[in-house]
């Protein structure tokens, strides 16, 4: 049972700002964005990325447009401190793009943090210390001017610090963290005193950050603390007013789209909400808000999919499949009356007019996904659908973005035949379309060699036969998926793999399901495969994939796609 | 390339309420909760619930609290009538408990859901039709007139056909459907037209409930919309204001906040927030953010974790290891500087006091959970994580919650030993804590048949070593694992279930990895089997958590666990 919780929990105190003017603002621009997936992102993961997934998260990073960029805690892990190091001395990082790095504020982590930034360009240094009572009390056991002199001193170090390296330009960055249970006229008195060292100008601004390290009340009340502090802030006009946003209460999105009414010039976060706990606010939803508002972003996610596969290959987490957006199920339709609105909609939609499609708040193709209509294909028997039928009757148990894949399928053969489907019906369908599908290519046979015992690099060869002629294929990679794909040499990419064992009868079988992705692919799309040996089972489904991607070309692709493909 | 948006959409048009008084409210006392994860959360599902999960589901909500519960779309699907005569016929619904069904504006379909509410104590029945321009314009060819004329015919018929049967206690309900999108005046005129029919009374008021079908706008913006309407419909004091916020922009929690403030009485929503694309309001958050201010939310919540594996079973979905107060991973610390700030606010926090530990805003015990710091092994040397060494080195991947607490028994022995471990070490210590604990119970043989082919009934006969003895179990059960949970007896319940092959060397290995719940079982736990054979490995893993948990039990509870052992 659940406890009384009065006596244990009080109601957050309201700030009273009754001139607010925030809910009389609209948002006509976008804010300066700072991702720190590479940071704040990082550090909440099981498995932190190693330099290769951080490096691939950089880059997408860099691709979408982002130009502030936090990338490490230098001081935290030699891992951090060596990322921002190869960042540097490798060039990686572009003319337009400004790094961030975190401190807490100790001198010696000050000092490493500034050694780690040696030769960059341009960087952002970003300090911290926690500003409210309990943090004051309980963890620090400091008062509040114990509290602004441990942020005086080292801002005052980062001052030196900052003049033995004159060749990199500098921003600073503070943030009182716990900003949201910090009394708000301790907040500006120590962000006050922060900004008296640092000197900033109109010309030459500092960074102040108000985290929600902890989102505590209603977002309506952390639009009150930042407006508070947007027009009580000394020296307004040097500072760039950042939030961090977190999601403790599911409000995240509307706290960094409030504040930003509040007074608020930029915004940290992550893609899809990663981060500590609950997450950061998600980066992407509040980008497109935006855009769905009229305003575009300066956020580049017209291939949404792609992105999205990249952050769950680095971070090991899903994206959920109601997320904004993105989830793989958010375009998607399965009741009669929704699907009948939308499709009334799209007929009368014109290309150049606004987007007036029902239930759907942004037109699928800007983001690189198409709607989806999934029907039921015994939806007036109650006897369950496709799903349902070949799990129960054939142990097929397919990945979400295949079982939506699949009943387009299903629906252009209902549409066209008028019949409600048997599950023997369905697995045939499934078998035709996924399984018996080898043209152009066709698996013979495959040898695979790890080169080295656990050095994690394998070597395959595969003999195919492409249309008439026997033909064999070499590639190396991290695994024999990864090697085989790089054996085809076709420019595809892999977006999702899963595997599971199948018991048909008495013999078990593996069933491999792979989504892959090219620049000759529109969208995504699935192959299967099927075979007691599980690394068969995996290069049959990349050929099933393959040869479906093949014939949904036309003959100019389909030419250019093959002369990709490095046969001997 | 993203587009130029400016051209294909446009800003929300606020409502300049310029005397609003919502931001200066704060919520004191729980909404009216009504559930629709039976109707709204069904129908957007890949495959909707058959009747044992929907019955699952029904039961929950009634023990968690609810008192409201849209239960179907009647008229949509036999599968829907049939499951509210089932609820009626079975006499399944409690006396303090209104369940709640939705209709179309439709002659033919009013009619069929009052028939399918015969006998009913009480229901609440729901008419919507779609108001916004687009849809009068696009889906319907109506104007405003006839958009009126068809909700106060409608209106007209659900007090005849009530009248018909006045042994149910009615109550109606009205939702003009894309209010988010109508004109405040024509939504206004709509509902007041249809309250004219109804011509409700304080003593028995109707619903008028206000649906963001699509979130259009940021929540403020919603927030307006309803104190407009709060403050402008015809028979205020005769009316439940309700609203039914979805989450297109990431807002849903924040607008249906906001809207209470604003005049709202009653929240429409779903557990973890499931429901069409991006999903309805979170129930489970609204409610806990209830909680976390001293407000008792009026549903319990004390087990979450038992909660969102029914949800799981029930739609299929995952929740997201983020998804506040219940996610895998937010009562989890990884940084350091968390954990050490943690540690220091459980040494003071006293049992009685207001709750004020870093980072957590919710003590985790309120809810069944339990705070988790989570170690790098190797953190200082970069190498990776316990995850990262044993999926590198023995092929080993293990399910989230196994990966936490496999790091809690990682730390224990690091606390103890001081020193950082190798991924020699960790399988050693996986393979002694899982694989090898066979006391009190060791699996020696199975005999598995299925009743009749395709049958989908499972006979499993197990022999096993209690301490010295050979014992002898039976069940039966809709697949190898249900049968054996029920040949034990143990009062078992399976959280969830994982199996993968893994190739150690030469030879293919199936790891099962199952997570137990039980009324003897603080929490959940896992188990782990690692076999050839992949019913095996499953039956393997079942009894390695039964035994991981009798073995952290105490005396008392050992022998009252086992007293429940159904040994022949």
């Amino acid at each position: 049972m659940l406890k009384n919780p009065a006596t244990k929990y009080r109601s957050f105190a309201p700030i009273n700002l009754s001139d607010r003017t925030w809910p009389n603002q609209i948002i006509t621009h976008p804010p300066i964005w700072l991702s720190t997936d590479l940071r704040d992102g990082n550090q909440a993961l099981i498995e932190p990325m190693n330099v290769q997934r951080k490096l691939n998260l950089f880059n997408l990073l860099v691709s979408v447009g982002f130009k502030e960029i936090e990338v490490a805690f230098p001081s935290a892990s030699q891992t951090d401190f060596d990322f921002v190091r190869h960042l540097i001395e490798q060039q990686l990082i572009p003319d337009d793009v400004t790094i961030q790095v975190l401190t807490q504020a100790r001198e010696d982590l000050i000092r490493r943090t500034f050694a780690a930034l040696r030769g960059a360009k341009r960087a952002i240094v970003h300090l911290y210390n926690a500003t409210s009572p309990v943090f004051r009390r309980t963890v620090f056991g400091l008062d509040r001017q114990g509290t602004i002199n441990l942020a005086v001193s080292a801002a005052k170090l980062f001052t030196e610090l900052a003049a033995e390296q004159p060749d990199t330009q500098w921003q600073f960055q503070y943030s009182p963290e716990t900003f949201t249970a910090t009394e708000l006229d301790f907040a500006k008195e120590i962000c006050d005193a922060v900004l008296d060292v640092w000197q900033p100008t109109p010309q030459h601004k500092a960074i102040i950050n108000l985290p929600a390290t902890v989102e505590v009340a209603t977002p309506n009340i952390f639009a009150d603390q930042v407006e508070w502090m947007h027009r009580n802030l000394a020296r307004r006009d040097s500072v760039v007013l950042s939030v961090h946003t977190h999601n403790d209460r599911g409000c995240g999105v509307a706290a960094a789209e409030l504040a930003q009414m509040a007074g608020a010039d930029r915004v940290e976060g992550c893609l899809f909400g990663n981060g500590e706990r609950t997450g950061n606010v998600d980066l992407v939803t509040l980008a497109l808000n935006l855009y769905t508002q009229g305003i575009h972003p300066g956020l580049d996610f017209s291939n949404i999919n792609e992105v999205a596969r990249i952050i769950e290959d680095c971070t090991q987490l899903p994206i959920h499949p109601r997320h904004p957006y993105v989830g793989d199920l958010v375009f998607t339709a399965f009741s009669g009356s929704h699907q009948d609105a939308i499709k009334k909609g799209f007929a009368v939609q014109k290309p150049d007019a606004i987007w007036e499609v029902p239930y759907l708040p942004l037109d699928p193709a800007d983001v690189g996904r198409t709607y989806e209509s999934v029907v039921r294909v015994n939806s007036q028997s109650g006897k369950g659908g496709i799903t349902f039928l070949l799990e129960r009757d054939y142990d097929l148990v397919l990945p979400r973005r295949l079982q939506i894949e699949l009943s387009q399928i299903v629906q252009r053969v209902m549409d066209a035949t008028g019949k409600e489907l048997s599950s023997q019906n369905l697995w045939q369908l499934f078998e035709q379309e996924y399984l018996q599908i080898s043209t152009p290519l066709k698996f013979i046979t495959h040898q695979l060699s790890e080169t080295e015992y656990a050095s994690g690099v394998y070597n395959l060869t595969a003999k195919l036969q492409l249309h008439e002629k026997i033909i064999a294929v070499y590639g190396t990679g991290n695994g024999p998926i990864d090697a085989f794909v790089n054996a085809l040499g076709l420019g595809v990419r892999i977006h999702h793999y899963e595997e599971r064992s199948r018991n048909s009868g008495s013999s078990a079988d593996a069933i491999a399901c792979i989504e892959i992705a090219g620049d000759l692919i529109p969208g995504s799309l699935h192959g299967v495969g099927i075979h007691p040996n599980i690394v068969t089972a995996s290069l049959l489904a990349i050929l099933s994939a393959v040869n479906r991607a093949w014939q949904s070309m036309d003959a100019e692709a389909q030419a250019k796609f093959f002369s990709q493909l490095q046969a001997n």
